[in-house]
């Protein structure tokens, strides 16, 4: 079966690809810095599959490590490209960080797969490429808009990049798989999301405020033009988010695509707001959450929810996993996370 | 007097550069990595100014070499970034090597700006960020469109790293210089233009058919929507240029800056159209320019020039010289180049 790279492969949404990617019986590499994840994650995969991904711990920035690896493992068919810098707030105060992370890490990986005879290349995207969409739900073919952040700008760039590249390089093939907000953990609980600090991100902040490490969860904003006025946005489960790479890497590698780069949304079409995030938690848990409602948070858009349609004729791909499903894995794996 | 790091110093623009820093008193050093340019190119600014700068040949892509420089040169106070890659064409078929040269290099150099006391920077930018603008003359607040090219896309990423780094390092300050079109050479004859291969450029191109080693230019359209239909530009003599660099540089250093991030227009602020050209050309040579009228290439665009009054009114600058002036010049350096 195929060798596959998955750099990144121990980070939430790479945990979760690999484990889908092993599964279906493909050969999987990893390259992970650690610098944002565990090398414990490879017993959680190990666990659920009954197989040992191969690990190079490799910090992609350093050029010469790249070229090793390749000389390596010179059989790679394809790769899956999730290492990089995901932090909003962060890349705002370190932008070089963000861009020598995420733009000149990826330059070195095409060069490498320039020189195979053949690649496949799947590129982490995300729906912040869109900015605050004229028109919901969003479509891969609505204007990507002025990045409201260097980490939204290296998202578009290094589409860019890719794009740019496969234009000339005949032998690459690339898809970049724009993510709405992946959510969740895997049913068995082996794997999940392990924010480093305080969580960015909506979901890990219920869980740890439920769980008592954090005493409150803040609300930006309920006067948004929006039913309840919260934040509207299109949370999916990150078991389907990594089953559509595999689905992408199989279009690649069978030839389906129909040009040589290709952009898919990776939703599930259906948005929600903050509150009924929050009410989805309390159901499946059974906790009460403490939340109170603040003040709107700068650079947050009203309201994204992804067009499914191209995702689901062309890759023929769609979640299967409810918003219950994924706030109940995540509160499961929190649980676990923490011994309780 | 303070010292001036020049990267592609031994360049087009940045050799001229060097001669109007050093005149003005600057300390210079250039990096140059010669890929595009000649250490005899030291000889020509010797004989101009009777200083020799200072000459490290560096590659920015070696990070370490970057570093290195930056602790045994620890007391430089300014940086004009010319070095990158410049062929709209090569950029095209080698995008990652653009990416690579022209963004990896310039993360590189910020991330050491960063650690110094104070920092100005000055960046070459290119009056290709604002692709065919939707009004003439081109103001600095027109909007910047999709690149054409991924040597466009690496000027519009630049300003925009460079913009975002500004905003959250307090210690550096930078302003880039969007060029129009720069022609000409030095009136010494001892620096200018030395395109390597066939010319990208309109008037390298013209003087090397004058002096025989071109047979014959081809004028790319004459139906286009101008006065004679042939393409607009707005051709600069390199050397009013470079002055501008020391304008900027002056600006940053005294602190008469107004943000710390700002962009001006580099241009005469008049459109000259391609047959101008070859009549100025003709009219300060006395020769008769053997060229062909032959059909559109693609990409290029109508008409682009400038609207000078901000680097008028901000900089106190503006151009001194003609398109004679400039034909002529690169005339002489041409015959000069070629021992006639």
């Amino acid at each position: 079966m195929d060798k596959i790279l998955v750099t990144g492969g121990l980070g939430f949404i790479g945990s979760h690809t690999v484990v889908e990617l092993q599964e279906a019986g493909y050969e999987v590499v990893i390259i992970d810095d650690l610098s944002n994840s565990s090398e414990k994650v490879l017993d959680g995969i190990t666990a659920i599959t009954g197989k040992t991904p191969i690990f190079e711990k490799i910090d992609l920035k350093e050029k010469t490590d790249v070229e090793a690896f390749f000389k390596k493992h010179n059989n790679v068919k394809g790769v899956i490209h999730f290492a990089a810098s995901k932090a909003v707030g962060e890349s705002v105060n370190e932008p070089l960080l963000y861009y020598e992370n995420n733009i000149g890490t990826l330059v070195y990986l095409l060069k490498e797969l320039k020189k195979l005879p053949e690649a496949s290349f799947i590129f982490s995207s995300s729906c912040t490429v869109y900015g605050q969409a004229d028109e919901l739900p969003i479509t891969e073919s609505a204007p990507v808009k002025q990045a409201e952040s260097p980490y939204g700008n290296t998202k578009q760039i290094g589409e860019e990049i890719i794009r740019d590249t496969c234009k000339v390089v005949p032998t690459l093939k690339a898809i970049a798989l724009r993510y709405f907000n992946p959510i969740g953990a895997h049913a068995s609980t082996e794997i999940g999301e392990l924010p480093i600090g305080v969580p960015q991100n909506l979901v890990p902040f219920i869980t740890q405020t439920a769980i008592g490490i954090r005493e409150q969860l803040s609300v930006f904003g309920d006067d948004y033009p929006t039913p309840d006025g919260t934040c509207i946005r299109d949370y999916i489960h990150v078991v389907d988010l990594a089953k559509a790479h595999v689905v992408a890497l199989e279009r690649l590698l069978s030839n389906k695509n129909k040009a040589a780069y290709e952009t898919f949304n990776l939703g599930t079409g259906k948005g929600s707001s903050v509150l009924e995030v929050v009410n989805a938690f309390e159901r499946v848990s059974g906790e009460k959450l403490n939340y109170k409602i603040v003040g709107r948070r700068e650079g947050d858009i009203i309201s994204a929810y992804a067009d499914t349609n191209k995702a689901k004729n062309e890759l023929g791909w769609e979640t299967k996993l409810s918003l219950d499903d994924a706030m109940l894995s995540a509160w499961k794996w929190e649980q676990k996370v923490r011994g309780k």
